[in-house]
């Protein structure tokens, strides 16, 4: 499949049109969700400090193209794509045109409009060997994640070449994006895992309630939030100083199978002493409030928050972006149910890396937690209008 | 866990306050979906005729009471917690309560509303053995399913004893509820299999635009709908002369897996074709628009939608409420994708088993679905106020 110039013209006008609407409200009378649009471009990839949609499809592929050109022509295609996708529309001609030739667009979103569709692009490690030219060009800060005490890692949900993170409001659209860029691909890359999440629409706004995890605990409450300019340049983005990588920002995601039976069947009180908050407030134990100034001092040792705080790493604080997930069951009468971790920052040798050290030692959560699956992913900053993901890394 | 006076009295007020905030629009100021609550009580069950919602989380549990009355009581447990899950209420007292006890609700649906959450409850026909005393209480209609050519069926994803569909526009608020469930039935029932789903919430409205499948076509144009009530009582109600199964419907639900990097490859004439609607607009072929009468004989004779139609079948209709699903991916760099169709009817040995024997002989679509769960269940009638699931089959 390509672009013809007649999908290149039609992007450029709904693009303009896009950003009108999406100011006026949703697009289509057929659409009853919001159907507004989150700009592509940018200095920055969307789908970092936007808003957290409701649905999350996360896809970690390998690369089998042949040859660095093809490789870049595989990218050239996605951003393409990823440009009339996000802004709601059906990529190539859509899902009708010539009858003997297969439709360029698979049709399954048609009418669901954008739905605050955002597709976040990133390499890992295993991209940096001798294939495309790249060993050099590997930042020091993708460096491969140690081993973790406790971990139960599964091969077939870790590491990978490529990653393309799809968050929308509506699952459809963030399925229908993953499968397009997945077919797209075909030839050059392949599906490696997948994993679906799902959190509730809107809540990352500085107003919305805090999401719950599968613990029945607020999740995030001291989180970076995106108006922090100050925080997302220390902690997130990196720097000028850091090449090809400037303005981009790197991407730990873990899965994190969640024992649900076992924690349900603890008491309240230990349930508030693991995690350092309470349950149904969310405050700091011994607080009142969800917002009250957390002592860390003043939790239990193994308390999860008091390990996780800033200040036991030297200051570090990432941004946390997790979905909850349930992959059926076990086959052992239980949910196979949990939170897909994704957390962004600058430096994962200074963030994710030492908390998650500590934490694995002596965060009493543990016991409840099963870390099944792991990545590091580096994300290029973000693309210019008729850029391409990953052109610096290439340039 | 036990439902105190507390607990009941609270359910009680919360119903009635439900019903007008229902009609009012959302409950809550934090809840940015609409937190309609669907009435669990009447002569059938929700969640059958009622508007198909945005999420699906489907339980087949596997009894392990040890006798009748350990079964019956489990079945009072689930009925008192699916009444208050379905008004939008924590079970029990809540996700506080004693902090020595484990707390009653497990938290993560807090401030998510009712979300038009639906619970709908069947037996399966490995109920009915010599453990309960129900071997002469199983009804004609719920024989076993004959195998159909091309199955490729895995049994960690085919019967089990009982079942609970939980539909719902919040996906953790399905979860929750299958969660919820499950841990009541603690050493009574264990889940066998689960599966999650998602769709487009409102989508079988009468004026509502048709969902589309995996495969970018739009699937349900000729469903029957809620407010067709001679159709209902002909073909999705079980009759006066049924029994206890009288005001019930049966269940058949099959995991079907879509290959749809296979499909996508196809030509748009090819998936018209094997399909018998075009894909744009859903129109049976030869036809302009999607609501055209459509004239079976005209269509190719391995047609789906020919095949499938009532016409060739002895006018048997069924009411489809299927949802879509991506389980990640297959490890083979596909998708692991596709429908859990789910249908109800009034016997399944005039609806599903027909119409699938037709299609697994001569469907063309077969060639691009592999069946890989099923089952059948008895879902019994409504509940009335104080009344039980499944109570007219132990009565």
């Amino acid at each position: 499949m390509t672009l013809t110039r007649r999908g290149l013209l039609g992007l450029a006008g709904a693009s303009v049109a896009g950003v009108g609407l999406a100011a006026a409200g949703p697009l289509l009378a057929e659409d009853r969700q919001p159907a507004q649009v989150v700009p592509f471009h940018g200095a920055h990839q969307a789908g970092i400090t936007t808003a957290v949609q409701g649905h999350l499809h996360l896809a970690s592929f390998d690369v089998t193209a042949p040859d660095r050109a093809s490789l870049v022509a595989l990218l050239e295609r996605w951003t393409r794509a990823a440009e009339r996708l996000t802004a709601g529309l059906e990529v190539g001609e859509g899902a009708g045109g010539a009858p003997l030739a297969p439709p360029d667009d698979t049709g399954e979103a048609v009418g669901h409009g954008a739905s605050r569709l955002t597709l976040t692009f990133g390499v890992g490690p295993s991209l940096f060997d001798d294939r495309f030219g790249l060993a050099d060009r590997r930042p020091a800060a993708l460096a491969d994640l140690p081993a973790f005490a406790g971990d139960v890692l599964e091969p077939a949900r870790c590491g990978g070449d490529l990653v393309v993170q799809a968050c929308a409001d509506d699952p459809q659209v963030a399925v229908h994006a993953i499968r397009t860029l997945s077919r797209l691909a075909a030839g050059a890359a392949a599906v490696r895992w997948a994993q679906l999440g799902f959190g509730r629409a809107s809540t990352t706004d500085a107003d919305g309630p805090t999401p719950r995890n599968l613990f029945g605990f607020k999740d995030g409450t001291a989180n970076l939030t995106a108006d922090d300019r100050e925080g997302l340049d220390e902690h997130v983005w990196a720097g000028a100083d850091d090449g090809w990588m400037a303005g981009g920002s790197y991407l730990v995601a873990r899965r994190i199978r969640m024992t649900v039976e076992t924690w349900d069947r603890t008491s309240l009180q230990e349930q508030e002493q693991v995690t350092g908050r309470t349950k149904a407030e969310g405050a700091p134990l011994g607080g009142r409030r969800e917002r009250d100034q957390l002592d860390p001092t003043s939790l239990p040792a193994t308390a999860h928050v008091r390990l996780a705080h800033p200040s036991a790493h030297g200051g570090a604080k990432m941004l946390r972006r997790g979905f909850n997930f349930v992959d059926g069951s076990d086959g052992l009468g239980h949910l196979d149910a949990g939170l897909l971790f994704l957390v962004y920052q600058r430096d994962p040798r200074r963030a994710f890396v030492p908390v998650q050290t500590a934490l694995s030692r002596s965060d009493a959560m543990m016991e409840y937690l099963r870390h099944t699956g792991s990545s590091v992913w580096a994300v290029p900053p973000g693309v210019r209008r008729g850029g391409t993901w990953g052109e610096t890394l290439f340039a």
